[in-house]
């Protein structure tokens, strides 16, 4: 059946699921919004399904998903084809990954910028949680993702990359007015914490681990940057799960407040099945950063 | 019609909104998935419009985002109201922001720390494109933005915050490989550029002010967090263009390719207008500490 599909078409929606709108795909493909609306009508009517929601911004489908994730692999493979015919010395090959914000704040930069420049690629990356960037990479939306998951999503290989160490820390301030009076598992509930966004289990983890009370009455701030959340640990506002790799150059103005708990994330790195010289290139960079970095 | 609106429904649609699927919202409020389903669905049959897509994460209708607004303000106005009886000891007042993230990187969060800490204030913020902040607050998806639209949304006030001032940056390598055989206005549109996602236009603005050139062939790198963008430059990735609150601190290892072109986006703080204690205060605390940081 996907053979059957018209390339046009098929990178047509490509190109409304990576731009947002119709409008902003029609300025990309240089044609315009009601040429880019026809040719997804006429690939919905050619695959009897529907394809896209136009909600704000579009959506895709499940059948949608399945065409999308056809359409990146196509692009990839033609890029690189162009490549290795010498055809592309202008054309850029893009890799999409789906990274979790703490890897994005610490490891992974200095592991892609192994890359040599003359490679051409352009990261095209995505901060996800690391639970959730499996799903990313299941939609098509992205190549190759850093995530918890270890089973390989369908039509992807799951390779180890190490774990990464996060530990309860607090201000010494905020240690002293909201910690000082009591054991851990009695003053911890109380207190306020930090949670990067709503699907950061990471402190609620520590809790279950530290203590048997199943409900916790507390302030809970939602700071959805990891530098920013790092600072609003220091700042005093809050406890919460902080990398090692970013307390580290924090010094004294963090303190671990439980040395033997610390927990452990273990990163895998999925990527397509996928014959992209590209994307290979990348995989091998982002795995001897992870080893330097991770444990 | 508002008044007629079941205040338990409503506030189901809130929490499924927040926590972005039934299950979750099942979760928060110790009912069961299908209790929060009827509720919507009772709402929805009250109301005659459908007010929640079922996609994932849940999105609103048009009038699922009225509903939402509502149920808003009145959580907020029930909040501040237990805490005047002193019913509101262990009530907690939640103030949702959207802020852009390079406020979020170098002044909001100094700002906000400025609120005593006694004000049991629940910080809950969202990070978006300056231009996009203000659509959350239309939306009724945060009571507050940091946002680059200097007219109200309606409902709301707005007030000038200050300008944030941005320079093309690049490390002294970059430019030597790049930039050092010709005028910036020939050599940049053909150099790698960083940006921060697909709603940053920054670095297109600049070039369009730099160039009559139309169309750039170049490789374009997206990093979706502040503070690794600002590594992306530093390490050479590609140029781009940097808030003076984050380059100061980087000293030579960012070289600035046109002093005399800055690039002022001006910051309004835009609420909604509700008669809450909680949400004077941070906007009071915001607007002392952008009159600091930001021109």
């Amino acid at each position: 059946m996907m053979s059957d599909l018209p390339l046009d078409q098929v990178k047509t929606l490509l190109a409304v699921v990576d731009e947002q709108s119709f409008d902003a795909a029609a300025a990309v493909l240089h044609v315009t919004p009601s040429a880019v609306s026809q040719r997804v009508k006429a690939l919905e009517q050619r695959t009897g399904r529907v394809l896209l929601l136009r909600t704000k911004p579009v959506s895709l489908t499940e059948s949608g998903k399945v065409v999308a994730r056809f359409a990146r692999s196509l692009a990839q493979l033609e890029q690189d084809a162009l490549t290795e015919l010498g055809l592309g010395s202008s054309a850029t090959r893009t890799v999409s990954i789906a990274v979790n914000a703490d890897s994005l704040a610490t490891w992974f930069l200095p592991a892609l910028a192994r890359l040599p420049q003359s490679h051409g690629v352009c990261f095209d990356l995505q901060r996800e949680d690391q639970d959730h960037t499996a799903a990313l990479l299941r939609e098509g939306l992205v190549m190759a993702a850093v995530t918890a998951a270890p089973h390989p999503v369908q039509g992807c290989t799951s390779h180890r990359l190490g774990r990464m160490r996060y530990r309860a820390m607090a201000s010494p301030a905020f240690v002293d007015r909201w910690l000082s009076s009591g054991p851990l598992p009695h003053q911890l509930p109380a207190a306020p914490v930090i949670v990067f966004d709503r699907k950061d289990d990471l402190q609620d983890r520590f809790l279950r681990g530290l203590t048997r009370r199943r409900t916790f009455t507390m302030v809970r701030h939602h700071i959805p940057a990891s530098e920013s959340f790092v600072d609003a640990v220091a700042a005093g506002l809050g406890w919460g799960m902080v990398p090692e790799l970013q307390a580290a150059p924090r010094g004294d103005a963090l303190v671990d407040l439980a040395p033997d708990r610390p927990l452990d994330v273990p990163l895998h790195w999925q990527q397509w099945k996928l014959d992209s010289p590209a994307l290979a290139a990348v995989a091998e960079a982002v795995a001897e950063g992870a080893k330097e970095s991770l444990r």
